[in-house]
């Protein structure tokens, strides 16, 4: 296995990935490409959590995925979280910078698909919470002007084969509203998370709607699974009805499972992803093979 | 095994149980209480079809319960469906004549509950396409007006502990707008299934809304299992989104699953209730086993 840390940008800027690129043995599947699963841990952008980055990397990798764990630009980045030095806003935004970093993974992917063996037609996303909310955000917008203009490519370069997509938001009005209807620790919580992502602790709904990706949802949003708990008192299970309302109403092919209860996080929901005993749920560890039965149904066997 | 037809009604309606009464044996779980779980076959209320019955019964029977097939008020019965003589409408309407079916069934196993040695805490309905409108219909009317003003009984004796549905009829307005946006010969074929439930082909907005369970749904509505396939053609996967969304409003326990593929009426998926080739969807038949897992959360060991 190839492990290596590919910064994405020539400057400062702190984005890279993690590769886990499967070993290219002489004895069997010598030479053959592979697909490439792109991984976005969550961590409502405050960092992107190895909660939901390397257990889930071997995971694909036990389908013949090469896994690509991306770890975007957040506040607080590698660094630890410091509650007493919060996010100030009124600063940069996030947006669309995180958009900007998984296009580049993907293009990096693309550019090294040789030397990495890498079966281009196959070019997975898997995000997680605030990393299901860029990976959905990429699923709606690649064939945007935004990274034409970004990166002068062909637009199908960017295009996702697949998206999978665990407890995504893809609708910030459900956040905001969910909420407030739930309880004041949530609201001062989305209004800390706001300033990351908007540069203001209330953002307009016009400015919530411009980055909730449930609302560009068409015919060339890529095949999406989606996985939830209908409990998540996070990130609110609304948001995958809602997209998998918008995939029904444009025919993308989706699946979507919503499990009973678990908290949010759950990642693997077993013990390999465990910060807590909440995190292990038996019942839901299935979402993975759900998740690799349809991929494998959708891109043929690896 | 008890396997025995118990008629439900005194006079000449039709509506019958088939029995699948596990082996009381004096070897184990000798004079056990089981859970019970009455099956309702879909079939647009021309009939309640075998392939969503004794199958289903046999799964159950796994799982230890006791399990009871309900041929409920349909219009053709256990007759073959005669395409040359289809509803007249203009005649008695089926509803709530099926409601009353359901609700006399659950209370047959009650009255028979030690005989037949049933858990009455652990009485489940399960229903696949119009046996989901059925069941759902139950789900969400159990503590109404018509049932005490029918059997005078206590409400508690008709709330269902858990129920299963399976793309489950539940929105006629989805029904009516999806076959316009679909094609003629849907809507041709709604007319006639409407002639049944509704007595005329063309119901008004306020009459197809109060025949939708969907519009019902509370807090009183019991914990709910749910799948579906995204493309099915005749019952659209919208029925069960919506169903959870209104479940997720009113917090009740729900998994919901739906697949990317397959057709409608897919019953086990499996060999076992295949009239042709299409019924037959490996990448679906997990939802046997997911409900099982969630029956046993809800529910505990039998």
């Amino acid at each position: 296995m190839i492990c290596e840390k590919i910064k994405l940008w020539k400057d400062d800027n702190e984005a890279y990935m993690q590769t886990y690129i499967l070993h290219n043995s002489q004895e069997y599947k010598t030479g053959e490409r592979r697909p490439a699963v792109i991984i976005c841990p969550g961590g409502a952008y405050f960092k992107a959590t190895d909660r939901e980055s390397e257990p889930v990397a071997m995971r694909f990798a036990t389908l013949g995925y090469n896994a690509f764990v991306l770890k975007y630009n957040t506040y607080y980045g590698d660094k630890i979280i410091d509650r007493k030095n919060p996010p100030p806003g009124n600063e940069n935004t996030a947006y669309p910078q995180p958009l900007y970093d998984i296009a580049q993974a993907i293009l990096t992917i693309r550019e090294n698909a040789e030397n990495w063996l890498i079966d281009t037609n196959k070019i997975i996303l898997c995000g997680f919470s605030a990393g299901g909310h860029l990976v959905s955000g990429m699923g709606v917008h690649w064939q945007d002007e935004l990274f034409t203009a970004k990166f002068n490519v062909d637009s199908e370069l960017l295009r996702p084969s697949a998206l999978i997509l665990g407890y995504p938001l893809t609708d910030y009005l459900v956040m905001r509203e969910g909420a407030k209807s739930d309880n004041p620790g949530a609201v001062a919580f989305q209004e800390i998370a706001n300033k990351i992502v908007f540069g203001k602790t209330n953002p307009s709904d016009e400015e919530l709607m411009k980055l909730s990706p449930v609302n560009y949802v068409s015919d060339k949003t890529p095949p999406t699974f989606l996985w939830h708990t209908a409990d998540d008192e996070s990130v609110y299970v609304s948001n995958s009805l809602r997209f998998a309302t918008m995939l029904t109403k444009y025919k993308v092919p989706y699946e979507l499972h919503i499990f009973e209860s678990g908290v949010h996080g759950l990642s693997l929901a077993d013990e390999t992803t465990a910060a807590n005993e909440k995190h292990v749920r038996p019942d839901c560890q299935v979402w993975f093979d759900l998740a690799a039965t349809w991929l494998k149904k959708r891109l043929g066997s690896n």
